[in-house]
């Protein structure tokens, strides 16, 4: 995505003469993101022109423009990828060329959940045993022994095993070769304490493709609601768009650590129906993204009440299940509180989901991924069967991962202690960064930040004085991607406005993740800091 | 997907007192098979009931059944994993469990372009390379050199380079690694003797979420339709039914060869149009699945004229480039005879997918892939970059593989003769084993088999006696699903109905695989010739 809502605003208030901030009153007024943007996109689908460079001079004209794709295409924004990393690839290209031209020397991602791009390291343990299910002819080779542990070489060959005539480069099962699905199964019931099958799990390339395959399933028309967090992170938004359906939104609480008010959703639920909507599932984002919270367990037994009593899906997005960390807290998943709560399958339609690219493996690259479904019936499981048949299966790469996160090296295994100290050592240096970046958030005039007690992010509030947001609106752009623009081209630090994700109208933010290398933070704290006191000298009202 | 087309008609039918036949003759009155679709599936949607095992007694009732989901989801069908794959591998848990119950000793899966889970064996430098890139910390260490090839070696660290931080665990740019997108130009480059663009090329997880995302863009309601063949691969149906546009048919001539008339695409065009239907894109498959045929060079022509004159995007779906088996035909990409007509950017959009899954590779479970995409404007490069973005990128090891399939070791190279033994090995036997059962086909009573010039499947016609087609319909089923459901039961042979690809109302056909292992072809010959003679004495007239 190139362009963000306010930004897509601009253009057609130039032409309309509209300005930022009645658009923003505008909103205000209403409850529906989704109304908010076909707001914006009816009037661009309405007033802009082609800027086509296609010149169909034998009379047909060019057939494929914005006023003629679906809209939903149009409507539909992500904001993780959107105009500020496209401004820091420029400046990327620009440092390259010619180092001396910004008053910084390399570029820092902190828009994107992205460890290794950042110089986190793979758990060796996995990309051996991913290495020899490559390339099976090695495996009984003498030289393989010098070079690979013991237990990843007994690993792939069980996961060989597993794979119908060992073949890695054949499309699987449609859910993921059953073997795996096993293994995380078996992952799943030593994490709850609860049974966990096999025929359950859906394998996915990372998390989203299963988001996205929920949606298609839930939503038919705009009349259908899908309840998110504000903030949530974007896919929601996104794959909602693009399925046509209404996001529904109730709000975290800043003031309470981003909680969960069943309250609230009992009033956005109760406006929602009011409205005419349907809503069909609650999303529920544990360890939070954008927040970081991590949700009470009693919380959670509230939520579960709230969907079973409702008759809503419950879309538990848990990718962040390993990334915790304050001592109070601990991740529980939904599935076992509702075990837990006394209800099973036949109570809850259930859906979490979990992914390879997160926790201390970080493994973005591998798309690997599942979701756990629960509670549907025969024939929606066979639908879902259906659709996840059209794109036959999962990458059989991702699918090893997936059962390798969830069923790593024991107590015994050659590689458990080096795989210990791999992952604990990048969780407590994430809890390390999440604090000292915390602080010097908190350490910033006009700025709060709540604990990250999970996920990989921090989303400090920026009280903008009054000038600050006066210049953003002359741009004219959203005050937090005013800030965040700002802050990229002073000191290459590349993070997501506020806006991308919803907030409470009036509030800004940006959500900075907690992933640079322990040994840049200090300059990111110092640079961050200097950029922030002279931004509040220049628009200070 | 559990069922075929005319095996929920069945259950309607059952309801409803209507009989299969008099479904086939209201199929012959209509056009589209979207028509044809949605009058099964409207009525199914009106008359089924729910069948849901859950018991919601508080009061809310199970929100998520057949009557409340996404009816796009319900009217998607994809046969190549339908109902006798189902039954297939119910049948091979049987032989499992006890090997003796059945009158043969293993199922042979040729009912999809699967190789490697029929014993082909992976190219070795391509694994050499993924393996390295999946633990480059081995790359250095003098055992490798052992058991590695040099230039598996030297290239994997090409490939690291050109990975951002050497990061194979860190999403990539949304259109894929910008080095490996490169190697893929100059690779297209090589193949057509045109220039082509990193910058015109999405990696996609296989080649179908690329036929996704293109119809995602082009289709905003079911008054926008598609030319695609008949017969066709039911990716198309179905990416067709999911995001709710209409499939305009146009027949290719089994006559000529499974041959493409201009003048059927005109007519099917005209049709569409005078009822109303905005015509988006034209699909072409070449190769042909499952036809098997290689167009004419000035077959190729005229589709581009068409194209070119009617404003239709071309979606030119060329993954089995390399899969061409007869001396007087030659694979053309669609970029390549525009180019060579005199057609730039300004003057065609045009798409060609290409997929890992198929050719010599058949690395069908690496998921990789990418679309070519040119002749768009910028601000539809945009909307597509921003729908890629939603996913964040294709897996790493399917970018690397489709990279390394555009270009694998050249003369010199320490692989080179491997990998052209292996690679040649290959598509020979191929080549005879689909003479060899194109010719046992043709030798069965009332049976014609078209030649497969390319591609992986032979799609025969059979002429099914009028006693096997009363059996059918008093099943009910189709009666090549009949034909098929008898050949699994009685030789473990799976193959798809023709059905479940759309073919001339009245013809009956199946589509075999040509994969089976060389050295199982004269079994399968055999059986499947005792069979046919069977279902014959049956039911011949």
């Amino acid at each position: 995505m190139r362009r963000f809502v306010v930004e897509t605003a601009k253009h057609i208030n130039k032409r309309n003469n509209v300005n930022v901030s009645s658009i923003h009153s505008h909103l205000k007024n209403r409850n529906f993101i989704g109304f908010y943007q076909s707001f914006l996109f009816s009037s661009a689908f309405s007033t802009s022109t082609s800027t086509s460079p296609m010149d169909y001079s034998n009379g047909s004209s060019n057939p494929v423009n914005l006023q003629t794709i679906n809209p939903k295409v149009v409507k539909c924004e992500y904001a993780v990828r959107g105009e500020i990393v496209t401004q820091a690839e420029k400046l990327q290209e620009q440092l390259k060329k010619d180092p001396e031209s910004l008053p910084f020397d390399e570029i820092l991602y902190c828009n994107i959940g992205n460890p290794q791009s950042l110089g986190q390291h793979p758990i060796t343990y996995f990309r051996e045993v991913l290495a020899l299910c490559d390339h099976p002819s090695i495996l009984d080779k003498s030289e393989t022994q010098g070079i690979f542990s013991a237990d990843s070489i007994e690993r792939a060959w069980q996961i060989l095993d597993q794979i119908p005539g060992r073949a890695t480069g054949a499309y699987s099962h449609s859910q993921g070769i059953k073997g795996l699905r096993e293994s995380i199964a078996a992952g799943i019931e030593a994490r709850d304490g609860f049974p966990a099958n096999a025929n359950d799990i859906f394998l996915t390339d990372g998390a989203s493709p299963g988001v996205h395959m929920m949606m298609q399933l839930l939503l038919r028309s705009e009349q259908d609601g899908i309840l998110c967090p504000i903030p949530q992170y974007p896919l929601y938004s996104a794959s909602i768009a693009l399925h046509g359906g209404t996001l529904v939104p109730y709000y975290l609480d800043e003031a309470t650590g981003w909680g969960l008010e069943i309250s609230d959703l009992r009033k956005q639920l109760d406006d929602a129906r009011s409205k005419g909507i349907t809503v069909r599932a609650l999303v529920v984002i544990n360890p939070g993204n954008p927040t970081g919270q991590v949700l009470a367990e009693e919380n959670q037994k509230q939520i579960v009440e709230f969907c079973k009593k409702e008759g809503l899906v419950l879309l538990a997005d848990e990718v962040y299940q390993e990334n915790v960390y304050v001592a109070d807290k601990q991740f529980h998943s939904f599935k076992k509180i509702a075990r837990a709560s006394g209800y099973g399958d036949n109570d809850l339609a259930l859906v979490s989901f979990q992914s390879v690219s997160k926790g201390y493996y970080g493994e973005c690259g591998k798309r690997g991924g599942y979701m756990e479904v629960t509670g549907f019936s025969a024939e929606i499981r066979e639908q879902l069967y259906k659709v996840a048949s059209v794109n036959l299966c999962s990458n059989i790469t991702g699918q090893i991962l997936a059962s390798l996160v969830m069923s790593p090296p024991k107590v015994g295994d050659e590689s458990y202690e080096t795989y210990c100290a791999e992952k604990d050592g990048i969780l407590s240096s994430l809890a390390r960064r999440a604090k000292t970046l915390e602080d010097a958030f908190n350490s910033l005039e006009g700025v709060t930040c709540n604990k990250a007690e999970g996920a990989m992010y921090l989303f400090p509030r920026i009280n903008l004085p009054k000038k600050a947001i006066q210049a953003a609106e002359a741009v004219p752009t959203a005050p937090d991607a005013f800030y965040a623009r700002r802050l990229l081209e002073q000191t290459g630090i590349v993070v997501v406005p506020g806006s991308g994700f919803g907030q409470v109208p009036g509030t800004w933010h940006i959500r900075c993740t907690i992933l640079p290398q322990e040994d840049k933070i200090p300059a990111i704290v110092e640079r961050l800091t200097e950029f922030h006191k002279k931004f509040m000298d220049e628009f200070r009202d």
